[in-house]
């Protein structure tokens, strides 16, 4: 592509071989790699200054540290979908793209797994197959439970897909009451609460939603019921979680805590009924092939002049 | 309803308190109640003699003495999917109609929670919780993983509409090809397995299913694959998985057995990458309503003088 060289399009990614998985790049752009983890000095000559479009590392604490080196960078792409925290430091006149999307299979099938676990047992039968126990009893379903949603965004959204296909009901639960999407306001918990048998909490950490799930909408659930959490920690009350659990009242399976990482001697760890996992729902081989198809499409369309998606804030 | 007493359809049922929850019962039948544990002589004067539909008790052994002492009997409902055992003691002019269908949700979305426990580490992260761990890594996933569904009948394709609002890819196998639905024979495991990351057994157990996947079919499977049984433990050979499973090429999650239950001390017990549930893929809460609905149908056919659902064997 010699005749292109002078007008090419700079672009740096965290991973090499993409073009061998997805086709040829476009002609006018020039690919270099950075994984974040390589010293920056160590890039060829010229290739910070010539970056127009980057894609971060994702996860690498710090790889922000370029961004003042990239004079000539238009568009950055990070595979997070929280990303605030970039918007202070990006440079004048480049714009800044997430990874909304990205995370959401990975995140709601790890809540479904979550919620079958905790209705038909599993933490029991893992028990009993250690212990050479053969004990079957019936158990709760997934089918024809009623499941409030509670933060029906775009990893509320791919979850419902998933409950309906397994039968169960789903209210939908948002910061508005939107009745022509039948998805009720927040504010509505303690009237929806006692209807439901599964609450998952899919909410992000704002001002508005520290402890949101509190004392009241635990104690407006009906006995037995299951109270998940994949959104944040923060979200849930996890004094007023320990409560309930205490007594068997209300059961738990939880992705996220507070404190995070729950400390090892922590009673939520104790308590039957709660099922704890590390902050693993988002990071999943789901999340790998995802992310490169859309870096493929945003280079293509960087290329083509066309506009970037998932732009941030949202337009 | 004295006026129709005389000609009066005489139903027994193993449970009361259907028509509160569904609606009163057509005025020309008369329902009595036999749980199957209560002696059977203790009924009213009659009822025996006059039950013409007879929903036998589900999963009492033994239920079936009640056959020869029902002169007046036309249609026989269990609540049982595999009815077979039945038919040679079957009064003459009775016809048979099983439980097909009712168990499907529960055994599929079981089916579910396996892979997605197997897929997402469950165990381990049940283990973490109790030893005060968190230590997070990546896992697989179930997204994008392609499936083989061997036995595609009506469990598999229950699990299948579950696997694909999960973004997984599914193959289907049943005993011959039918390729207007792309459904494979079974004779093309071989070719078909190299290519799948999870293989899940929904198979009746037939003198043609026993061992029906063993040492070639486990061999055909990639590095890593994980193979489910939700159907019949002898339609899979232990023996050969153990061999697998044991220097870790294979996992497997199985909630039916070869021998079952499984000894306390048996091998498949001890391996990593193995999850067991002791037969409780069918038995949980989705079955009773399900079961009441067809119930509360066939009386009402039956009353009206309709063909009634689920005749076995299949007309
Ligand atoms: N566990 C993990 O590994 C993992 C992985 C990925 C993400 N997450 C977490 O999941 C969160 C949700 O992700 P997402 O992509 O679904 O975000 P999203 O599309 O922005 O959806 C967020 C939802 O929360 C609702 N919400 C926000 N503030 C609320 C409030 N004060 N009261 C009630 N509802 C409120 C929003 O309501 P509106 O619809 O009214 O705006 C929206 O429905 C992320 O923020 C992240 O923290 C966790
Ligand atoms: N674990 C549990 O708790 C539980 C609960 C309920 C049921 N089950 C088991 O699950 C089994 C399946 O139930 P279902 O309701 O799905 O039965 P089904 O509707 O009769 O389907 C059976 C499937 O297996 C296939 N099949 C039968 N013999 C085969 C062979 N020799 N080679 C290859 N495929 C063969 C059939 O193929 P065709 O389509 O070509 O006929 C059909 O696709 C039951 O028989 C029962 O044993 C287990």
């Amino acid at each position: 592509m010699s005749d292109t060289t002078d007008t090419a399009v700079g672009v740096l990614l965290p991973w090499s071989g993409l073009d061998a998985r997805h086709g040829p790049w476009p002609p006018n752009v020039r690919v270099h790699v950075w994984d974040g983890l390589t010293p920056e000095d160590e890039l060829p000559a010229g290739v910070l200054e010539s970056t127009a479009l980057w894609v971060m590392p994702y996860a690498v604490p710090g790889a922000e540290r370029l961004l003042p080196r990239l004079p000539a960078v238009r568009a950055v792409q990070s595979l997070s979908a929280g990303v605030e925290k970039l918007l202070p430091v990006m440079p004048e006149g480049a714009r800044l793209y997430n990874g909304r999307g990205l995370h959401d299979a990975s995140t709601a099938e790890h809540a479904l797994g979550l919620m079958l676990a905790a209705q038909r047992d599993l933490p029991v039968w893992v028990a009993d197959q250690q212990a050479g126990r053969w004990a079957p009893h019936f158990t709760r379903s997934l089918a024809d439970s009623r499941v409030a949603v509670v933060g029906y965004g775009s990893i509320g959204q791919a979850l419902e897909k998933r409950l309906l296909a397994c039968e169960a009901e789903v209210v939908r639960v948002a910061r508005r009451a939107r009745p022509e999407e039948d998805v009720h306001a927040v504010t509505a918990l303690p009237q929806l609460l006692p209807d439901v048998d599964i609450a998952v909490l899919v909410l992000p950490e704002t001002p508005a939603t520290a402890g949101l799930f509190g004392k009241a909408q635990l104690a407006a659930l009906p006995d037995g019921a299951l109270v998940v959490n994949v959104g944040r920690g923060r979200t849930l009350d996890t004094g007023a979680l320990l409560e309930e659990v205490r007594g068997g009242r209300l059961r738990a399976a939880l992705d996220v805590t507070d404190p995070e990482p729950l400390p090892g001697d922590h009673a939520l760890r104790r308590q039957p009924g709660v099922l704890i996992t590390p902050h693993v729902a988002g990071g999943s081989a789901t999340f790998r092939p995802r992310a490169e198809r859309l870096v493929v499409e945003q280079v293509r369309r960087y290329a083509a002049g066309e506009p970037l998606l998932n732009s941030f804030p949202r337009p």
